[in-house]
């Protein structure tokens, strides 16, 4: 695995020892890298989140982080992306981290440089890293993810994380549904849809999405409140979940909107755990391409025999 | 002490302990803390001293540090400062330093989270760190605080560092005088008023402020040189001045206006030395919050009970 | 040493020692600096490729960045260039890089602050780390400089690499030769201009500047494929070129306008080399005015009196 661009391109077993990775080292920390690392971290688009989990599991590991603000940058010369890629190779970076506004651009980033590239969301097309850490969350509750019923519920059409997730769950064996308004419908992904009703009552991970206002085509103004109501997660659907059941969102939350804001931090949320274990899942990936970390291949084939079963 | 956030809240026992832990830093250095720590800078002001004097404290005791710019965040995704400092949290920050344009707001994080809050200056709230150095640069001339007379002069009403040092150094037995244009007078602060020209003679310690134009309602156009006549520190006024008294003044300094360009660096200004110590007192808070650093309080018992007296 | 601002106040010793350190570098890395240092990266102006080769080559001596993001700060305040570098060097700089829109810039901040300061570029001035990064391409590839005939292409007017280049490689003992656009030549440069065509057969070195669109004075519409044809570097151009020659361009390129976009990577491009070189370069310059890295002086005498015949 030279690069990380998706989940699509993973065998299961490739995914399972990323999530295993992970939760050993949220378990069991991680030694800093030998010798010294570059990162270039290239975020295009903002984000406090994804960024800092990625800076906080870079220093972690070690490794010095160079920081591109796009906006003040050559791009602003009119510099393609290539040439910048190229120029941080050229001055020592060992690794890419990329977000960006265009589908599938870390891909074509990937086949034309030499060195890593990570994948930290393009577009509406993949957010790998994003999907592992919901896995190793998963992971951390079921022990594992055979016959699970996942529901992903809201804007499906505008997230990258859905997509992700959809294809990485599926391959892992759960049983994968869909929910949310007809207009955020999204055909290219081979899923049943059901109502949130229903859904509240089948889930054993309702995964919410956030409601990407930034990347729909034209403002709809939406009722915060009637889109509660139909779509999101009141406290009376909360009550009618599994007793087991748990609630995760890629976060930022628009609190009252895809959930009552008291469900954020309610039992059965896992949204600040999944942040938690978002630097673990960067930590493994990165070990990963950079062929660190140990050979974790082979150390956990019989751990992950058991849980493809 | 969890948290850093007002003056108001310390005991005169708590304070001289960080002056003297402070002073003790600019004298002998400081050791990198053992293990890793991050800490998220929280800077939704414009700085340059205040941001960058925490990263050198903060690099010189070995910490991480996370920038945080909510120009470039998911702050622009509306997520609201409880939620983005629970996803520091979450992410593994050890601590959090926050500047914010809202009074108070410092105190109500800090009563929500559960990693300790420093206050790099909230509002027109108060601004502790930088009455810490005020503090330490008071102390390293005096040695004492009993009796000294401090003049405040200027922006008295918009300006935090004023709050903090007046309440901070009368609890340490100064005698505090405000000085400044009337509609600048903070009917919240009990102390005596008096002329500019009588500041200069009495003053051992004359406490320039900034003009805090980006905080007021309306934009007064204010004819830098009146000003500087009739409220100012000019080069006639500091003629008259003790001849042991000093200068001190926040900075960014507006030259020309609260003080004459020469005195800058004359040899009573300790302006230049403030920020010197401005990084040592960040230290010894930081120390502090996160337990570091040694018993501090029984090391420095008798002195401090020498200051007192 | 003590400050790196321009090509101009530099001996051919002086420039040939930092070349010798620089390609050394190149060959067998370099140690990180003992103790603790900081130094503060004052960018005015936009910049990928030189920021992030100067924050790897302090990186890569242990060396801690204080980052100015210049639109962020107390620049916004009002406060002047002078008191902003002072603040820094109370905080605990030791060692100050600038890039600036304005020229001599960098000298006069030089003249008044008391800790080292490195030219990273300012305004038409001089970029003279720019410059040693070219030379130590050149020496790479002709392990001398005496003779070589090099041309500089473009935008001479406006470009400070081209000034930089110009004078040191003069004082080196090369012939220097400029081509370009009439209305971008530059009177105080006394060289002979030629023609793109002349300058191809001619050249052992074929240096093309960028089009410094953001520093024309009117937006002058340039149409790229006839720039190209005219005074730019094309394929059928380049076939004539010697077999041992090399292009060299301080980028970001704008492709197809100073050269077709599929000789960037040609075999005789030095593009990339020269971002590689460019680290190397500025660690050269950090060791040798924080005198670090060994008496290089005296270790490259013999070397440097057989370079210079």
């Amino acid at each position: 695995m030279k690069h990380f661009v998706s989940m699509q391109d993973l065998t299961k077993e490739e995914i399972l020892t990323l999530v295993l990775q992970a939760n050993r080292i949220t378990e069991n920390g991680v030694k800093p890298m030998l010798g010294q690392y570059f990162v270039a971290n290239l975020f295009f688009e903002p984000s406090t989140r994804t960024k800092m989990s990625f800076i906080v599991a870079q220093r972690r590991l070690g490794i010095e982080v160079l920081d591109f603000a796009s906006e003040i940058s050559s791009v602003t010369k009119g510099e393609s992306l290539y040439d910048t890629a190229r120029t941080f190779e050229s001055i020592g970076a060992n690794l890419i981290v990329i977000r960006h506004q265009e589908n599938n651009i870390a891909k074509k980033l990937a086949d034309s440089i030499n060195i890593p590239v990570i994948n930290a969301g393009d577009g509406t097309g993949e957010h790998p890293t994003q999907s592992l850490l919901d896995l190793v969350t998963i992971y951390q509750e079921f022990k594992s993810f055979q016959g699970l019923k996942v529901v992903i519920a809201g804007d499906i059409k505008h997230s990258r994380v859905a997509r992700s997730n959809a294809i990485a769950l599926s391959k892992l064996g759960c049983d994968i549904y869909l929910t949310g308004m007809d207009s955020w419908h999204d055909e290219t992904l081979d899923f049943p849809y059901i109502t949130m009703d229903e859904a509240v009552e089948m889930a054993d991970v309702l995964m919410l999405l956030r409601i990407q206002h930034e990347r729909h085509q034209a403002h709809v103004a939406l009722d915060h409140n009637s889109y509660l109501q139909t779509y999101g997660l009141t406290m009376k659907r909360e009550n009618r979940m599994k007793k087991e059941a748990i609630i995760l969102h890629p976060a930022p939350v628009n609190r009252g909107v895809e959930l009552d804001s008291r469900l954020v931090e309610c039992e059965r949320s896992r949204i600040f755990k999944q942040m938690q274990n978002g630097v673990a899942a960067r930590m493994a990936v990165i070990q990963r391409v950079l062929n660190q970390g140990g050979k974790f291949d082979e150390e956990n084939f019989s751990q992950r025999q058991t849980i493809i079963g």
